[in-house]
């Protein structure tokens, strides 16, 4: 047991992530690493980037607005934070992370909380290169078209990296090396724990380089990737741009597994969504969060899914689903909305301006138009009548509505809650019921229908003319 | 008469379309050329394709669930099917149609079903070279930037053909050659029937290939097509390419028409529908199947018009219409529903969470908030109050409301059908009718209405003090 | 004083734009110049790129219908027409301007109304570059990838203009200069006065060429735009890709100032519409007029926002909102329609199938679902339960439904107008109210409620079996 943790220390990955940095050209109060791209902020997708090297540890170096970050990234147990607190520099982020990972073996592989597109397949073949290499550094290089402003990486045949030139520094010459520093580095850490304490901030900035480690540092390889990958995020229309980058890859996957995307440019599907085969996305679509669309189903035109499960078969037409389920065959919209954790049996219709929230629907029941449905029950094969409302809230406190199979409402009819109607019992058009109904029943409130010939709205009357009917 | 059918017989064109693939990377249920791009099968796209050049016979090719293509396409009543029971090959293909064209004389043209994207111009063009020429056979050739993987066409200065080679035969020089075999051919019937019959499977693969009969035939010249429209469908992302070619092809015609698209990327509009001029399309709106769509419309944003007719100058905003008809002058919209053959007449105005089915409205009538109109007709001049619904539904069958002439209806009206309401009716607030209303009259449910002063909600009594009103 | 205006006539600035054209291609009723490029008519484009050269006199030379131009744009007061009633060519159209400049000293602007992409920054360094250099007349030009068809402008190094030559009278020679005229011209007006006037037409065409008049002023330079900005609009194909530019454009700016875009491709920004940081616009949302979105915004999905103001971290989700303002914390959607001067008070709430309309909904109120309220005024904490419409409507006048503070509406509500609840009345569920209600009080309209045990619906009974409830 001791040995074989000694031998995961060895052969650890720790990720460190740069994200201390306050982004002043997004111009936001949000710190930039919390933007979000594709529905995760951008250091989730950071580290999602990392998901096919499996890190033992995962450290985000948190500066800027660190309270605010560590909240949003809560839900991530096994992320800890460490603060820097002044911004000195990459090197002395990467410091930071030194208490830590005392005792720490292996590798650590230093990220950019603002470089969200690195494919996890690159940052896997990094790391094999680095450990088939036994590296003591690899850095992720690109080759730019335009390589104006960055670092260059200058390399032998065997990409074993000789020199690091800022572009400030390249003669014309040595800036027409287009290979450039991405900025993420695989480091052997204890080779770099011999460096990474000495480094020194004696340069125009006083800062602490991470660069400036590499010169002591042996073997240091390079590896290039796409330059698309590398792109970091400085101001939202960079962030619209790797929005771009990343919905074309997402979307290319799905297009590759079998899902039709109709008019796909103006649909978006966050990287979490779960799309299975032979569905058909619509127009103007919004896939989000942690939803999955099961086979056969069409979503869309017009329709946003959040955070729920639309079952085999079913169609969502300009309609907002979030945090629920529809089963099977669901006829969804258009202009529905179901929310708040409701459950939508097998071949239930909800239809047009029907309002569904936190309420579980039998099996073949239909709410098909213009009712609101709140913390109701319903059974199975149910027909609620057009204009139906459940009044769940008595000003204070929210209260059930609870219908039996088969039951049905007329149209226009008010349930006011808490309220049991039993199975198989008809509700007349245009009732207001206020107390429980025992099964197999007709109930009904209503007024004898009285007609007034000849009766005249009052702007067509004469001034001194009476209204006939006096109620 | 036998003779004009013996010259109809010798100018006839017949074309014969593969259409028997499985297309296995669609990754679908569905055969491939049932997958639709702007609003029509592929299969029925190709067809499309040949409008100009008037096919006498139109010979499908089916295979891969055969009996689902027929059945998806058993409305084109002059489409004919031949059965590919197994699937030998292009050449293989081709021989199937030799027992439906016994007889025939005239030019085959074979087109692939999974090539949607060709012009009739450019097949009008095709015809004429290939009759031109008195080709025994005419081949779609493209120039390709990248022409790796395609068989190539080596021609004479006259595009008279040389050879054909595939691919992984050609030297490295004969790699150079750009101009690629499209796989759609014009053939000579009678030349070709000299050839097709005897065709052998001798190669690797054991197929009988389409190619093979070019080298026994003469002349045989090219046409080059622009590489655009050769493309064939093989995933969903080809598919998705397409569909973008498609709608920019659709888009442009309807701009330089004199139709004007706001962010023209957001829309889509199937190939067959008709946009007049000074229509302006608002954008995320989708004109689908056989829509037409009248001079100075405004249809969007947000809007989904299908198999609708949309008369001049109305404005369809949010909307969805399926299966209808609107007259001259209508407002219909924000979010509302119109369906089921419902026939909307001139200058009415259907507005805001209104659903209308399967009814006719007269013409300078509203119903402009909250309502559900099923299975009514209204006469001119009818105002539907917010909140009006028919009850339409008996739990079992759908019965119709009827109403006259300027009739209007209250806020909250119920109307339980079958009920008619005569013209010049006025229908109180919040009444529930169940029976018919002679014209000129006011109707009226109404129950007196009681104040209960200083009355408080339940969670603000205290446990003992009793709720006043007793009913 | 006299002195002071004779120095503001010396240095002052009118501007001349070309309007009087129909633009036979745009295939419309409408004259070109009203066509409407991103909220605004190309005129008004036009104008607007003006913004930083701030003329003193605004002259439109307008021709065709133009009546209806002049009536499109009355509400710029300080826009002189000039008429046009032949067109006699360019020199012709700026001829007309001269009896209203009668006086006038400083530099004449010459426009054209169909040339809308001109940036501010551009007109302004023209100016400069015109008064810098004293020059009789600054020519806008453009190095064009393709300058085939345009006008070639030959320049000496230091851009002296010495010679314009047509297209189709250019050598092969002249034709390889990529510099063209835009037709875009600053004259000094006095330098013109001396030649406009005897201006001929000695060309084929009969037309007075207004290019004919640089040959005879001096010095005359040239100064290059980009090509982009220089485009003109023929048809709607190039006012779709005119629209391209301009959104692109708005977008950019909104980007880099702090709005995030998502899936920016499917949002369309008017011109006119400001955005403050940190307000993300989501998909398929269109932003029009002068519609004003504050800080901390979520507007959209699937949304219209026209000439409304959103306050402080509102959310307005699948809804549309004209002619209103929503004050901060705002709930909008989704499926909201807010309309007609409505007034929407703090972290109010109006939610799913509601509209308002010309209403005041007090801070802290709820409408949130299915209801309409017309001409309503409401108090600050207001419960409007499900189902509640204000019956504003008599058919021929609209009234007023005055709700006072935290006053409760059941759900299924009816509120015939005109008509005051109190302050904290609660209305009971199902009740339609048409007199006055006192503060304080439960006011009821309710039937008691009737059950009949074992009632079957009509399509269930037997023949001759009555239905239970006689009513």
């Amino acid at each position: 047991m001791a040995d074989s943790l000694a031998i995961l220390k060895k052969s650890g990955l720790a990720i460190a992530i740069l994200a201390a940095g306050k982004g002043t050209r997004m111009r936001s109060k949000l710190p930039k690493v919390l933007h979000k791209l594709s529905g995760l902020t951008l250091v989730e997708n950071v580290i999602a980037s990392t998901k096919l090297v499996n890190p033992t540890r995962k450290l985000a170096i948190v500066g800027y607005e660190a309270q605010q970050v560590k909240t949003a990234l809560a839900a991530m147990t096994d992320l800890e934070f460490v603060e820097q607190t002044e911004q000195l520099g990459t090197g002395h982020a990467v410091q930071q992370v030194i208490p830590a990972l005392e005792g720490f073996e292996g590798n650590l592989l230093v990220l950019n909380g603002d470089v969200p597109l690195l494919r996890p397949e690159t940052i896997e073949n990094m790391l094999k290169t680095h450990r088939k290499n036994n590296n003591a550094a690899t850095i992720l290089t690109a080759q730019m078209d335009d390589p104006t402003g960055y670092g260059r990486v200058f390399c032998d045949e065997n990409l074993t990296v000789q020199e690091i030139i800022e572009h400030r520094d390249c003669t014309p010459e040595q800036r027409e090396n287009r290979r450039i520093n991405a900025g993420i580095y695989c480091f052997n850490w204890s080779a770099l724990m011999e460096i990474l304490p000495h480094l020194k901030a004696d340069n125009d900035q006083s800062e602490y380089y991470l660069t400036d480690v590499i010169k002591d540092l042996s073997p240091v390889m390079a590896m290039d990737a796409p330059p698309s990958e590398i792109a970091g995020i400085n101001n939202r229309k960079q962030l619209s741009e790797a929005e771009d980058v990343m919905q074309a890859r997402i979307k290319d996957e799905l297009l590759l597994s079998g899902v039709t995307l109709i008019n796909a440019a103006s649909i978006t599907i966050d990287s979490m969504v779960t799309v299975e085969p032979d569905v058909i996305i619509e127009p103007q679509t919004n896939l989000r969060g942690t939803s999955v669309i099961k086979a056969g189903c069409q979503i869309g035109p017009g329709s946003l899914v959040e955070n729920s499960l639309i079952g085999e078969n079913s169609k969502v037409v300009h309609s907002v689903v979030s945090d629920s389920e529809i089963e099977a065959g669901g006829r969804i919209g258009p202009f529905a909305h179901i929310r708040g954790k409701s459950e939508i049996g097998e071949n239930c219709r909800i239809g047009n301006f029907v309002e569904v929230k936190k309420s579980k629907i039998g099996a073949g029941s239909n709410a098909a138009h213009l009712s609101y449905l709140g913390d109701a029950e319903l059974g199975a094969q149910v027909n609620v009548g057009a204009g139906t409302v459940t009044a769940n809230y008595d000003g204070h406190n929210k209260h059930k509505s609870v219908l039996g199979d088969r039951a049905k409402t007329g149209a226009n009819t008010t349930l006011v809650a808490p309220i049991t109607i039993g199975a198989d019992v008809t509700i007349a058009a245009g009732s207001t019921l206020t107390r429980d109904v025992d099964p197999d029943c007709l109930a009904v409130t209503r007024v004898p229908q009285k007609t007034y010939p000849g009766w005249r709205p009052k702007y067509l009357r004469a001034e001194n003319e009476e209204d006939k009917p006096k109620n």
